[in-house]
């Protein structure tokens, strides 16, 4: 059993085309878990994710703050206690834009060797 | 995209064994999630979980409320924003000896046919 409270994993700026957002890997491969990783993302007001899309799914909890979540077809607003689903492949984009630090569990399976690399 | 709030998906009693605990499956195979499924537990004050293992892991983000969680070489305590991961095999046992409801994520692989039949 591995138990931390999430502010004790290293907090790191998300990679290439977000803005004003920081990942934290709370548990990864290295502690044992095979399957799936959950990292936890911080999103200052006015932040965002890249506009993409990848061949594998995001399992995503929202914890603090609103925003707005993009796919091809629609814009809508989450906030704290929205459950989202972004199918593989499907292109998605997060903003943050409300007043408050938006943070959310974003879930991925260790499926794709790009993830695994992480 | 699928975008709900948890208490949009019904509370069910958890299985045999647990005491005091409801479980909500907020991301399933049924929505198109092919690796992991994404629970949300509330746990009463006084209840608990089993003491119990089984062959797949457990990735757990705690919400709310206070309580310990067992295995068989310690007992910790938990809070709000803890993060404990469940080896496959592991025994283990949630219990909520706090004042509040415990309220926690617990996401599961379906790598095993006992949760792909939930």
């Amino acid at each position: 059993m591995e138990i931390f409270h999430y502010q004790d994993v290293e907090a790191k700026r998300a990679e290439k085309g977000t803005f004003g957002v920081m990942v934290r890997w709370l548990i990864t491969k290295e502690i044992g878990a095979e399957n799936f990783a959950m990292r936890l993302f911080e999103m200052e007001p006015g932040g965002y994710s890249p506009f993409h899309g990848h061949p594998w799914e995001h399992e995503v909890f929202v914890l603090e703050g609103k925003g707005i979540v993009v796919d091809e077809k629609e814009e809508r607003k989450f906030g704290a206690g929205d459950v989202i689903f972004i199918s593989s492949n499907e292109k998605h984009q997060f903003k943050n834009n409300g007043e408050k630090t938006v943070k959310f569990l974003c879930l991925v399976p260790y499926t794709h060797e790009y993830v695994r690399a992480h």
